[in-house]
């Protein structure tokens, strides 16, 4: 027998309200969903009603439609605006004594409740046509109207603009999944989801595998499940789009990335551009002192170790004099112009706390003088070369520091991104909302390093990454400088997803696992063992669903792409979960929990106020 | 940072063998995958190959061709076979001196290793054309070779008729899943479960949600977890189709369900015919003594009270004597030539030991006569009476059975199905296997009467099922005669799904849950709310995809349309999970485990011999 929890589940009926709103608009979203596939939805079949609401136009005048939605709102007793997920449309409400039991049902049921309603689609007088509504040619004159179900209770109004905290929205679900945002962003995803499937299994002739999740200790499968705390890019379950592929290179996972991707992409955004560009780790880290750069921007990371070479300022002497010792500096564009005393402390103050390093600012003014705490100590053909090398204008800004090489760019990668933060709060368009922009990084080093531990290796990415071809032989050599073949995919700075080609020879699996990483063999012998079976070359790459919606929508969290996300804290607030346990409730799998008292008090104190459930 | 683990996940290029089958031949499989969409899959995108084994024909004759493989055999080192997921074709190995290297390589790889050959399409010499083989017009004349993977270890040869235990399979599954059985379940799963989705999300609209599976307690959620042992058709963790519509009837959900089942219905079965036939719950009871009838065959229950009204059989006339008292059979066809005298001793003692009731066969010889150990005791006009009632035919046999309604029809249901079971040993064909019997079972009782607490009610689906409206009254008076708006579809006696009409008003869930079912409504007091608060009339449906995809194929278990199974006592035997975890990587969620001794020893007992992984 199956059971069906309704609640955890989204009907089809879900609807959205209206109110202002700088997301495309609700023609755009049907229109889009309806080109979407070769056949238009037949949104009514199986249902009890005719039509959407959205749907109705000029040219369905004069018929007899039913329709069912929600009460979204009235004004004098005479009209009303019903709204099913579709769109809006007006209802006249019957003032004639003979329809005296239909004007009492719309008359009296409280806002959001539930209605049948049966009527004559009809012009709309003349002059009181709604130019902004799709169906604001037209009107229903009611004939019979249903109450389906009564509004009782209303936590919050659905409108967009009535702002209200996250988590009453999210203890109130079923209600926030009303408004027009987040219907738009679950459509979407679904929509998404389905080219994605088309172009996989239709198109290239994947297969759709389910893979289990009680399943040994694993670092990833298709539904996963991270235990750690909520970030607004992350969640205790998130979705991953899991493709393996034999007999593949990596060029082949990025062109079937970059296809799959633009046959998705939805049809209200600007089209995708493929093939994406590529950059080295090496050369992400040197220009934008970061694995994910975000390249909507400028602001790149120039080294300027040359133009300091003979210089009289202490500090970047003594700096060039180390080994690997190295001068960076970004140009902030208008810096001088936007940028405040203030600004300028946080910037120093967060070098120095997070990285230990000093940050030089250097400004140049309107009229092309140079200002900064050290302006007097650089000669002139030190400024020359400086502003050849930075391309600095009147009124930027450049931000110098000194040190080692990676500490160096990581500093400024961070700055480029606070700096470019700081002068969007001032007005400065630096990222264009509207752009999407794509970049493969590449050429991961295979090993890392252990922090602490210099003469131990750990992996990069995952022990089953295979080496690049020709750095097999460093292997055996200088491990540390062989790269592997990983590859990246980076939105807008956020780390879409990574994949990599697999080792697929058991002796060369072995051998990094057992020499080079020191790992318990043992524990991956079925792994040894598939390889030696004749398993064939492949590789694959893992998108993160939740964060490509998130950022095609421009939504700032991954809760708002997600029907029944966690909380911040990982908490379900509207059915309050998890819950405690009854001991007996756990006997029969022979586990006992023991909450550290302190623990157990902050976990009452976050549970909803009244009562904390046993089940 | 996403890392995929690939053993989790089946590779585009998983392979199939030759080998003697019953099931639909390759050949059937690839076309019904070209058919299934309006393009083509494009097989070879991506990867290094030119061409897959399986497509090449005449047409490609000239061609070079680069193909990627497992070496299926190998004749005389003059022969090869090569195999890929999409078939077999012929590869001719070099002999000449120039192609020493190419001969090396082709010749002295173990039997399922990977290689990659290019060469020329040639046509075979006249004469030795294999009209079994789609490519057996055809071979290749090797050029070159490349070894992509040795076979160091093969625990078993992946022909089908090579019989294994389930055991060994599971521990080697990605060597299962190169036989040809296992590659058509798996990719004929993925293509239906593609074809459901256009239908529901391209076709009619319907929004794809990803519902949480870290939640509060609830009966089921998409992907279903169950704390219980496997049976054949039940697996700890497994996949619904999870249907929900708002506005909706149980009339809207069963076309639904039925246009799904037929719009994904595989190609290279008979097509679907809809509306299925609909069946209610008393009758189902009453004629196939089960509320999941198998309708391939007859040997329907009769009820034969009335031909032994005046009965001198002291345990019929006695039966008949108590209130609600019944005399029911069923006409074996065929069961007076087939059943021995051990099978009539099987049935009483199954009736005995199961129902204590007791069972009386009646056998109608070739020659008409009438032999059972009461025979002498059926006066002639009760032999009439009962011949034209059963429709009884020379050489079948009656089972009769005498008691209370519903245990003498549990009864006659159970030795239905055992008698046809028996009887297809013997050679009888009963039940097609080409036929798909569909079937829904509705107005189901909304409760059942607590097992042993007879004035207590529990709910005989779940809480939310919404009562038929013509009985809403009786919810006060009778509420044991309500009927749920509940609906369950079955498929050649097996239930593959059920659903309901959700409650809507949160006054009457209220009082089901409250008055009627004395549960808690605390512990489902979101639900309430979320109805208070405007929720629409909504129903839905689960179909099982594992039943479904199971009793398609006509495989005998559940474990061989679910690419990573459990097996039967719930482990996962190619990573030897579940495994045990150390006291220490517990600590830090609070929680402890402490097996009791008995328990250990049997688990360590059926843990895989060696060792005893703690991961």
């Amino acid at each position: 027998m199956y059971l069906g929890s309704w609640l955890s589940r989204l009907c089809r009926g879900l609807s959205r309200p209206i109110g202002k709103t700088t997301q495309p608009t609700w023609g755009s979203l049907s229109r889009s969903l309806a080109l979407s596939s070769q056949r238009i939805p037949e949104l009514s079949s199986f249902v009890a009603r005719t039509n959407t609401c959205g749907e109705l136009r000029s040219s369905h005048l004069g018929q007899e439609v039913t329709l069912c939605g929600w009460i979204q709102y009235r004004r004098q007793n005479t009209f009303l605006v019903l709204r099913d997920w579709h769109g809006l449309v007006q209802v006249i409400i019957p003032q004639d004594e003979s329809a005296a039991s239909v004007r009492k049902i719309l008359c009296e049921a409280p806002v959001e409740s539930v209605v049948k309603v049966s009527g004559t689609v009809i012009s709309r007088p003349p002059g009181q046509e709604n130019p902004k509504m799709p169906t604001g040619e037209i009107e229903i004159k009611a004939k019979a109207a249903e109450l389906l179900n009564a509004c009782k209770k209303l936590p919050f109004e659905i409108k967009d603009f009535v702002k209200k905290t996250e988590a009453l929205r999210l203890q109130y679900r079923y209600l926030d999944l009303r408004s027009f945002q987040m219907q738009y962003n679950l459509r979407l995803r679904s929509k998404m989801v389905m080219k994605m499937r088309e172009y996989l299994c239709n198109l290239h002739g994947f297969v759709d595998i389910e893979t289990p999740t009680l399943f040994k200790r694993t670092p990833g499968v298709a539904r996963c499940y991270r235990d750690e705390g909520s970030r607004p890019d992350r969640q205790p379950e998130f979705t991953q789009i899991d493709i393996e592929m034999s007999f593949v290179d990596q060029a082949g996972i990025q062109h079937l990335t970059e296809g799959l991707l633009q046959y998705s992409w939805p049809d209200d955004k600007e089209p995708l551009v493929i093939p994406f560009p590529s950059m080295t780790f090496a050369e992400a880290l040197a220009t934008y002192g970061t694995d994910k750069p975000d390249t909507r921007f400028g602001m790149k990371i120039v080294d300027i170790s040359d133009v300091f070479r003979n210089t009289e300022i202490r500090f970047l002497r003594d700096a060039l004099a180390k080994p690997q010792g190295t001068i960076k500096a970004i140009c902030v564009p208008e810096g001088a112009k936007y940028f405040k005393k203030e600004d300028i402390e946080f910037i120093k103050n967060f070098a120095a706390h997070h990285f230990s390093q000093e940050v030089l600012p250097i400004f140049l003014n309107a009229k092309r003088n140079w200002s900064s705490p050290f302006a007097k100590f650089i000669i002139e053909e030190e400024r020359l070369e400086l502003a050849k090398l930075m391309e600095i204008k009147e009124e930027d800004m450049i931000l110098l520091t000194a040190g080692e090489h990676e500490k160096a760019c990581s500093l400024l990668g961070k700055l480029r991104l606070e700096c470019a933060d700081l002068l969007e709060t001032r007005g400065v368009v630096l990222r264009d909302p509207a752009l999407f922009s794509f970049l493969w990084v590449v050429d991961f080093p295979l090993f890392l390093t252990k922090e602490g531990s210099p003469t131990e290796l750990e992996s990069a990415h995952h022990p089953f990454t295979a080496p690049h071809s020709s750095d097999i032989h460093l292997l055996y050599t200088e491990p540390e400088k062989v790269r592997g073949q990983h590859y990246d995919l980076v939105l807008n700075g956020t780390e879409l997803g990574g994949g990599s080609i697999r080792i697929h020879d058991a002796q060369l699996q072995r051998y990094i696992l057992e020499t080079l990483l020191k790992e318990d063999v043992q524990l991956l012998s079925h792994l040894l063992q598939a390889l030696d079976c004749g398993a064939p070359p492949h590789g694959g790459i893992a998108l993160g669903l939740d964060r490509l919606v998130c950022l095609v929508t421009g939504v700032s969290s991954i809760r708002d792409v997600i029907a029944f996300p966690k909380s911040y804290r990982g908490h379900d607030l509207m059915s309050n979960a998890p819950d405690s346990v009854l001991p007996e409730e756990l006997k029969p799998y022979h586990i006992q929990v023991s909450w550290p008292t302190d623990l157990e008090e902050e976990e009452k104190a976050s549970a909803t106020p009244s009562n904390h459930l046993n089940s």
